[in-house]
């Protein structure tokens, strides 16, 4: 075996993230009815990684490398799931990895939109009417292949009826 | 934006692919009956990644990357598949490049298994009864979620028949 940069036991590299994110990562932007926000709607940015159990260990070392986040088991589909969805630390810690160390498949397009929405929910933008109409506008163009619990006319029409 | 070390226009970095390996590569070794081969079985050792039509374009850059191997559709399952199963190249560029880069979850295991088999197969040790023999045993023990054309049962029995 030629000598190795890099083994199992070392730190993880960070274009090795990008590349393990490329294929089982997932950037997605959820929207929650709340009656107590003045725009009536919540957005909740993810960024996941799911992998079945014997490679917990590996999620593991995701974790360690982003420094936020948690792991919990999904029973849905018995796998776990590494998941950042606090927006400090998405901007701080998410977003600029992938700006430096940038996806290069389908995924890429998926990773802007996202973190344009994570930039603007940062600045408080998705408290204001019209751009969080623009925020769900950009969202439904992420993951078409993903389900969803609202469909886009139910949000927007919930921002004509709160006249926001 | 911060200041990108690569952008998606430029090289692939080989940790990337590595990571990207870790989570939708494939190192299977699988098995045919071929009367006129002494040992009466071909051992044959495939490295493939598929992907869906959206990241052809990622396929490609793999198969640029390793120089070697080709891209082709899988009807069954709509996808592209880039795969090498040549056992020089196998063992010339794929191997190789997961020793130096190597893999951090449980397809490490796989792949361990795979390159050993290659160097044997390399070698033409797969062509002796009793290699051969420790060759399929070895390679039942990778992917054990993956669906098999022949049992590990009857290509041993092929051996016994034919006293190799």
């Amino acid at each position: 075996m030629e000598k190795s940069p890099n083994t199992a036991k070392g730190k993880i590299d960070p274009w090795f993230v990008s590349g393990l994110v490329e294929g089982e990562g997932c950037f997605s932007v959820s929207f929650s009815f709340r009656k107590k926000l003045k725009v009536g709607i919540e957005t909740r940015p993810s960024f996941s990684v799911s992998l079945n159990q014997r490679d917990l260990d590996l999620l593991q070392q995701l974790h360690a490398f982003f420094g936020c986040g948690a792991i919990r088991y999904s029973k849905s589909d018995r796998t776990y799931k590494y998941e950042s969805r606090s927006i400090s630390d998405l901007t701080r810690r998410i977003v600029p990895h992938f700006e430096r160390y940038p996806l290069r498949g389908s995924k890429r397009r998926d990773f802007e939109i996202f973190a344009d929405v994570c930039r603007k929910a940062n600045a408080n933008q998705h408290l204001n009417g019209k751009i969080l109409r623009t925020i769900i506008e950009m969202a439904y163009e992420m993951n078409p292949s993903g389900k969803r619990r609202h469909d886009k006319k139910s949000l927007l029409r919930e921002l004509d009826e709160l006249k926001v």
